[in-house]
């Protein structure tokens, strides 16, 4: 994560500010529960929560971790600095670093996923916008990066959106993954707390207390977070990789939006490149990278060890800044992304009439020519269209062995651009729910 | 995935006799729907069903391929050999090989998922019935490897049930994700085929129409299902791990079974290793390997392009069969884990008394010494019993400023097991529902 | 792995009967060296080589291991009953599984590495080939999938061999690193057997001795190894993509041979689709996946563990049977590619001229504009090419302010193709060590 | 990559400011080689050396690319705000922002490897140390976890030191794959640029020609090299299990050391966690995340894209400030780390004799009795000491059988440390170069 592809409100999660802020939340939340249980006095309780509105002091914690080499013992030592020493000598009691770290870790990822939860609903209306806007614009389908047979333009941003509404599922699911708390002490065992301050720490916090956490929260449930915003990284890359494809010179069918004042080269002038979908292609590696990582941080060593603690300081903000810096670079994308509908006519057209092979093919195939047969007489003339940029169409009509099956009236029939569209309708009604 | 590895059920699914199979069926229903809807001739499409006990001749196919290198093309030309070319010659009809191929590949997809599926239950009840036999089983928890306070072996079974119940859950989660069927024609647009015969194709092989699926089933839904066999796997190692770490022989607690005439070493006579869960560490990173490549799968040129195919002619079988495997041979672990309770308690006394520091620590706390204190009292002590292995108890007893807060009787009761273990009920409550 | 991608040679090399008979040399000139240090009598080691020419039966060694579990006694067994249990009785003596084991896989690997570097030559020369072939073929060299400047074709390949080249000396230094054996008994320590055998057995099997080896073969060398592996994958991806984007429709500037008989489509006659580098792609995901795991791979519990054990008996074969089915393949594909001249310079002109205007940039700031004018300038007039399609050149001599800078033979001489080309010499010169 | 985890020396190599500074020097000697072959005036190549004391401003440079959208424009921008927009017109010419980035990245990459190979030395020197003092420091070897055969602690450094230097070696390798430079202009043809402005610039800067570059240098240097970091990161991780194995409470063979005032746990003060190699077994999946990434970057479209530029901006920095400061941290545990040798011995007979095993195997079969009757002899006294922590040693002497084959004084001569020592020195020369 660098600046370069950050935006403020994920980065503020991230913040030590925030961490402290939650650890002492944490922190307060537990002391009330003790105190509701008899457990502490309920004036010792009340004290923390005069630190309240205190911005804690980050140097002055480091500068305590440095000779301690611990950081939870670190910013409860400056936290006493600020309730009083002895109204603070019951903060912590009965916890264990772990069940601050790990709770204020998913605090973290709740929030984080808010925003990414957020961030996909915009995409999706950025979507469904340009998916109706260009419901019937005929352009010409490739597989393999060869022409296929028409589709429209419509379509190609409704499976986007279809593809993204399955990624705000699975989003909303790896939430749940991961709102969960733990206070139950070392090992997990609520020996020296009860399970009681868990729930209400969990109530405040917004999560649900973890079943079972023999001192850490199991790392099976980051896994699968972290494997979902890996598969919406993989989809931001399918929708960059159109793009870039569709800006090309030879296609030119759509182009990222491109500023006043902006330079596509330093050395050539002429130059309008797709950088914004090419970084997305980009970023979406850097998401995915923290998947292996993620899985490799399940196996602990019996209760615990914090072999996956690094690798979370990183992967927690590194992944989640990332992820929502490109679903809103992409939503800006789709938003504004020109679309040339005559080249797309062109483009179709480069081999007159050879994408309407397979109607022709099961043209003859009805008309009783066996399918081998037909495939050969089709591939015949279309090879000649290759060949030499002649009107398919024409091919055919002048292909004894094709008219013997097929009349001219019904060879002209299957040049017929409707054809290819009539069911627009129904996949739009699958996919939005609502055909026009 | 090798033989070794394997189990025949799940390698079935994955032999060329089963595609073919799979193939057959789907353009067998296809024909169907498409007579139903005046398509084709009815007389066709029950011909079809001539080749219904059919074994097809794989290397027939595979020769007919060598020359039309299309495999699809391959099969359809040996299934008109069996029906007749003349009945055969709607066969396929208005669909793309993608049709066939995709919804083949969900098709074993899906029964892969039940047998993963029925192997994790197989699982949870091995772990439910260790759990129970040894809720009571006290052993030291250890974090960072080091002992830190009394857990029950009860407990490390319930977790693993618990991880192991999360991952049945994302296991129906990724078979919801892969159980979609699409005949939906070049580039998806259903030209040349009404959805209805989608519609009757996905309802005879158990599957739900994709909404939207330009000749391919979207890849995203791929990822995620290969991304939770990784988070699975990876649980898998978690439990092996534990293993392992239990059969050191500074250890001891527990054991993988070992059979009469089996030989731990070609060298050593004298050992027994924990070579299942051994296996099983490596088996997780086997199937955790496939989870970038199906990520790196989702982005296809345009409406489609066959990158992904190779990858996932590999990593369907390779995945789901070395998963089920994995998953077996765990549950026989399980099943079959010696236990050594009397080492357990061995190992917790190695420093006699010293895991019960923490209570100390809070009763200082409770009698009015500050944390600071407190905890330089206890680790002064503590450091004593590394250093001479002396009784952590007595220790304290001796120690002048202790006793100033503490009574000897105070002390004493610092040491009760039972005080550790007094939630397990608890917590096995939270897991299984019933806490006996 | 699976037969579709694999080629004999190199499936031999994995086969059980290659492995069988790798450990059957290793024991005998086990022998041989002991025989020679008097460790065992000399007529027992003659014994060994009573087995020669016998094909060892691998039903029966499975037969024996489903007893023993363990797999290398049980071809001891086997041995013995082909050498006489008497006889036999100091084979393998003071030598430990490992100890054959992983020198047999190193001399698998490196002679799975001598065929990687044949092919890696085979591509090289088909690479040369086609690179002094299309030396002067004038194509639009692209940034971004836009054009940028006219290069050749010769360039393209030229680079592709460079590549190549490296990755020629990365597989030989890949080889070097696994061409090591030990033969040094349990935890390495030599107790049980003298160094000089390990000396001579690695003599005869064409290895170095590991300098340290504490039973295994320390897998730093084999992480190493299939990171080289995954370097050339992506190599292979590299020359791909180049050639899926040349075949597109709309460039469509070279294309894969398309064999009589062939069908591209099973619904499409007229497709031509790049299924082979579409295949390589899927290939190279393939070969990389097994990098992490290999580098997991690495950390082995104290003196060995054998959780890399069901990894490499994975990757072992598969990314070497994989990677030489690929380099074949793409060698193919080099070798026969279909290279389109005229395509080439009627898309270099789809926006005439517009691909010079960096020489104008420079000719406007050499004849005094200022480097922010001149680009502005430039860029106003290429504006219009982008969007009308006219000729660059012509809306330069009609532009004011660019013909107060340059004169119209200065703008002339600036779309001089043969100025782009000038130094292709001295870049073949640098690749291939002789520019014509 | 975050502050805690960071050195100051390798962060400094990728500040805004090293970088803007590398991109001056590169874009001032090109102008001197420029003006040498007297394309530009030798007074403008002069004048750009005014801003050699310049530190640019970076906030400056950051607004004019929010205009530009252009990172090398705005650079240059500034640069002539300090040298004067007349002077400056040459600087860049014609040149491509690649060649100024690519050259630049690589300039960083060979300085960080200039620590990395310093860190490697330290790390050996270390190591060496380590291995000396502790040679003949008897201790268990284990294989799976199990107690197998004697070994000494020096093997152990021995064996990470020969990994360590094989790691000096790929890294010295890796710095050699990326110390290429590249100014060779749009696409990388030479049209505007001559040859010998590269060799200038690459000469003053530490580097070498790229021998053909597209614009781009070939990406497959950088896969290799971030590859090269990840098997170093293994090795660490492989250093660091042993350690934390070491420090395990049942085993505390190690430790980390533990300084005054430090903390182990906030809960339990008894604690002393191996925190620092736990720490690197996580900061080795951080290096490690980046090489599949790295790899992917290798396929660019054509002659260029910049979805590699995202990815590489953020591993270029993590990777190597990470893993300098594992290895630094490594130096440190190593140096500083305690050892029990007491202990050892205390392991080792934790099953009295039973180590020994092999030793009566072998002396079995030399005695004549066959081989599997004496792996049956040795198994069945060695699951007695299993089982009954008897000693091996006297139920040897008990056992009828055994002793038909083997005297006392032959039993006896079996348990002598000694022989399981006897080729350290061997060992050692062949690491170290020399014996003692």
């Amino acid at each position: 994560m660098i600046p370069r592809y950050s935006r403020p409100e994920m980065v503020a999660i991230w913040s030590p500010e925030t961490k402290f802020r939650i650890w002492y939340e944490i922190e307060a939340h537990a002391c009330d529960a003790q105190a509701n249980l008899g457990v502490i006095p309920k004036e010792n309780a009340e004290a923390v929560w005069k630190a309240k509105d205190v911005t804690f002091d980050i140097d002055r914690i480091d500068e305590i971790e440095r000779e301690t080499k611990h950081d939870v013992i670190a910013f409860l030592t400056h936290l006493a600095e600020h309730v009083g020493s002895d109204e603070a000598r019951f903060v912590h009691q009965g916890m264990t670093s772990s069940d601050v770290l790990d709770t204020c870790f998913n605090v973290q990822l709740v929030r984080a996923s808010d925003i990414l939860i957020k961030d996909l609903e915009g995409l999706l209306a950025a979507l469904k916008k340009r998916a109706y806007e260009h419901k019937d614009t005929v352009r010409i389908g490739r597989s393999h990066g060869i022409h296929a047979e028409p589709t429209t333009m419509g379509l190609t941003f409704a499976r986007f959106y279809a593809e993204m509404d399955r990624n705000l599922s699975r989003m909303r699911d790896a939430r749940a993954e991961i709102a969960t708390g733990a206070i139950s002490g070392a090992v997990g065992t609520f020996a020296n707390i009860d399970p009681a301050v868990e729930e209400h720490v969990c109530d405040q916090m917004g999560l649900v207390p973890e079943p079972i956490s023999t001192q850490v929260i199991p790392r099976d449930r980051h896994a699968a977070f972290f494997a979902t915003l890996g598969v919406i990284a993989s989809s931001i890359e399918n929708v960059a990789i159109e793009i870039r494809h569709m800006q090309r010179t030879e296609v030119l069918e759509a182009a990222e939006f491109f500023s006043m004042g902006q330079k596509g080269s330093s050395a050539m002038p002429h130059k309008k490149n797709p950088v914004l979908t090419e970084n997305l292609t980009g970023l979406a590696r850097l998401v995915r990278m923290a998947v292996i990582p993620a899985m490799e941080n399940v196996a602990l060593w019996h209760e615990r060890d914090i072999s996956h603690s690094s690798v979370e300081r990183n992967i927690g903000p590194d992944t989640t800044i990332t992820l929502d810096f490109a679903l809103h670079r992409l939503t800006g994308v789709i938003d504004k992304l020109l679309v040339y509908p005559q080249n797309m006519l062109d483009n179709m057209n480069k081999f007159p009439g050879l994408v309407m092979s397979q109607r022709v093919l099961l043209a003859l195939t009805q008309a009783g020519v066996s399918r081998e047969d037909a495939y050969r007489l089709v591939q015949r003339n279309a090879m000649k269209v290759w060949d030499h940029r002649t009107d398919f169409r024409e091919e055919l009509l002048a292909d004894e062995e094709v008219r013997a099956a097929l009349s001219e009236e019904e060879i002209n029939e299957k040049f017929d651009l409707g054809y290819h569209t009539k069911h627009v309708d129904t996949i739009f009604e699958r996919v939005f729910g609502d055909p026009t």
